[in-house]
């Protein structure tokens, strides 16, 4: 049982590293530009700060993950791993929340503020930035299961 | 002991309701207007999506913490209430991020999507954007606490 439930954890983790470095890598290597009445629009992500607080929460995750992997289950410090697993989980829910909110402005637009939407002109930009949405909420998905698997391990009598 | 570790929570949880009920209504009142070369910019939380989630997610937020504290804390009930909170937490998480991310967008604007910032001619409504999202903040790092705190009375043994 106890081994199944470390598999379970295992894999969960392996997931949560692998969707991470995917988000971070896809939006990393966004970019795309084009030309409009000799205007040149340039899409990266380094000119938006959520888009750029994405990549480094991303790149955070997974190096946190995979760090994880290396402690051994029965010390102490893998009883406090739970309040790091806490936190990466927020920490990867806000940055995949507020560049699903920027993507969400790119796409389209929002005409109350002036606002236009951008993907019509640089869809390349806009497919990779949707990837890496992609990845990191299996990130997020694979963070909550992490977190409540803990919870489960640790309230165990209640599910019986 | 164990009454000071409820009353603790009991206190975390007044705090979490009160600020996610202040930032749904602070963020829900939020309206300005204004005229420019005859053309009138008309601010609203139910024009941006995020925003709109944003009041959702605190509503919702501050109706379970009320609810939760009519749970006795001997029930089995009450063991399950963990897995909610972890819930709760990251959807207020998701929402202050989003609602922060078009904050952003709306007091600097983005210059390489032609983007501009809408702040200067609603200060108002931005007045109201910010204010909710400090309350929504608070409610935020409140969760953040319950979790940490149900985590150590689960793991007790490791912090004497």
């Amino acid at each position: 049982m106890a081994k199944t439930s470390r598999l379970c954890s295992l894999l969960l983790r392996l997931l949560a590293a692998a969707a991470t470095l995917c988000a971070a890598v896809v939006m990393a290597t966004s970019h795309d530009s084009t030309t409009i009445f000799g205007l040149t629009l340039d899409a990266k992500f380094q000119y938006t700060p959520s888009l750029e607080f994405f990549v480094v929460a991303n790149a955070v995750g997974c190096g946190y993950t995979l760090l994880v992997l290396f402690v051994p289950p029965t010390t102490s410090l893998s009883r406090l791993v739970i309040v790091f697993d806490v936190t990466v989980a927020m920490l990867l829910t806000a940055a995949t929340a507020a560049a699903g909110a920027m993507a969400e402005v790119g796409k389209k637009g929002n005409s109350h503020a002036g606002w236009m939407p951008i993907c019509g002109q640089v869809p390349s930009f806009c497919d990779h930035v949707m990837g890496a949405l992609i990845c990191a909420f299996v990130g997020v998905i694979a963070y909550f299961l992490i977190v409540l698997h803990t919870i489960y391990t640790l309230l165990s009598p209640l599910f019986p």
